[in-house]
């Protein structure tokens, strides 16, 4: 397998808070990046750079939403190998808050929007390369793309300033034919891009698809440790470490923080291959439905959920209020 | 994806009650029985066929490991489109324990066997095949082979009677590279043979190697309820009835069985990806070290473990005992 051209993007503290709420401790962080380094990972992500005045909640999610570079220079006071990123939503960025790449602990930002918002996240794009900062574009939701769409799209990315374009498997709903047709579609579209991907686990092929992305040119892998991530989760950063070959990868180095870390985590918090899930991701579908289901007392009952996922005319009657 | 062409063999009675010493309830058996039927699985694997006189343990574990057919046909008193099938191990198995089939529930005989006792298997197989029913020869821990092993054993096999040969993960270490590479070996050697696949979830490959397997020619595809099986567990059942493509397959059908049983069964009983799992399937080793450090007190001491598994010279010196 020719994959030593790949990077990986370990998103556990960015994914992994939409599972439990950024409740990440300082020494969690800590000991993530020290891990990463350790294990040969390229880039850690180390939550969202969102405005919090632009989103509100603040106070409720953990720093690791709203990222502030004061903070993230104390809790990683001296960079290793492992370059930082954070990923930023459309609209909720105010360019005030971004420093020139020269005085920020970020090397780069990743733009997350659906396609009708191509053009806004270009924007966003331009001011963060203007800045100095690598940059990808992560499309969401590819499976429910219209290819018209998609194409208009590509016109737009392909004379943007972008590093790295994503293929995101928003729903967890792709499998390797899938995959490797949206491979070599972004391949032809794009061919002056670099490529990423971005999987859920919904139907256990999270691993598996993103060794065919990196198999047939997709350069940077997103993954968690431990899988960890919203939902069924990603792929995992220690199954990558393990089966990509490249001599500096280790598995090893990320073991001690499996242990101290994310059995405790998974303990409290929970993700991974659930029935829920493999419905939305067979479905084609956005997890919320599913995410709901679990945290209701009817969380075992798939039958009456599969049901409504089914049934067209499911919803609400839509009575104006008195 | 064509894969009209696949039958499923549900192996949830026979792989999972590795994991809890085949301590299923009749009603278990029963309603999965009725759940697979209703679902479109072609065949259903009710056990072991081993015999207890050659085995031992009959009174420690359940029925399900030494079946018999009088108790089979109260547990199953009318048999649907679903068949059954049952596994022998090389030497466990008492030919005076085996009815014709005119006169057994059992459709499909299965012999287990590592590759130095494929001729035993043979013999076997042709004294199943004599007496009516179908065959399928199971070559254990083909990732341990040497391919001039294999070929030998081609040989003895292209001229046996057996329907049906298996490519059997037993260690989760396959990738889809790999599994594409013996699906086409098998293929070449055996164009008289129907194929089989049988996977374990050490790396999360389980799903995405049974399609691979599926879409490339194999035809027989072994699975079980929510993936109980050994270790990390096999293929889930669930996910290929939602993927493949074939009008009699339907979810919907195993949802209320997942529900009613299998959630209370996992509460209970532990198989699936854990990281011992993924350092035994990395490492291409039998999953039993991986089982005893998880039944120890130190079962998230992954370093330990893996530092262990790692050291050529690990072991304990041999002095012979006073």
């Amino acid at each position: 397998m020719k994959t030593n051209h790949c990077k990986i993007i370990d998103c556990t503290i960015r994914d992994g808070g939409l599972v439990n709420q950024w409740d990440f401790s300082i020494e969690f962080v800590q000991d993530l990046y020290a891990a990463l380094n350790d294990a040969g990972v390229d880039y850690m992500e180390v939550g969202y750079k969102n405005s919090p005045k632009l989103l509100g909640g603040a106070d409720q999610a953990g720093p690791w939403r709203f990222l502030n570079d004061d903070f993230l220079r104390k809790v990683i006071p001296q960079k290793g190998t492992t370059k930082l990123s954070a990923l930023v939503d459309i609209g909720r960025v105010d360019e005030a808050d971004i420093l020139p790449r020269s005085e920020s602990m970020l090397d780069l930002i990743r733009v997350a929007c659906y396609i009708k918002d191509v053009d806004k996240a270009i924007e966003l794009i331009e001011m963060f390369n203007e800045r100095g900062y690598e940059t990808t574009l992560n499309i969401m939701a590819l499976s429910n793309v219209l290819e018209t769409d998609l194409n208009e799209a590509f016109e737009m990315i392909k004379a943007s300033p972008v590093d790295i374009v994503y293929i995101v498997d928003s729903y967890g709903s792709l499998d390797h034919n899938d995959m490797l047709y949206l491979v070599n579609k972004f391949k032809e579209a794009l061919p002056n891009k670099r490529l990423g991907v971005h999987t859920h686990n919904n139907m256990q092929l999270a691993f598996s698809n993103t060794l065919i992305a990196a198999e047939n040119g997709v350069e940077v892998l997103d993954s968690s440790v431990y899988g960890m991530g919203r939902g069924a989760g990603n792929c995992p950063t220690e199954a990558l470490l393990t089966h990509l070959k490249n001599s500096k990868y280790s598995l090893r180095h990320v073991l001690p923080f499996l242990t101290k870390h994310m059995i405790p985590m998974r303990d409290k918090w929970e993700w991974g291959y659930l029935i829920p899930y493999l419905i939305t991701g067979t479905l084609d579908e956005h997890p919320r439905s599913a995410m709901a289901l679990l945290a209701s007392s009817e969380r075992d009952e798939f039958s009456a959920f599969y049901d409504r996922m089914m049934t067209p005319e499911a919803g609400f009657a839509q009575k104006k209020p008195e």
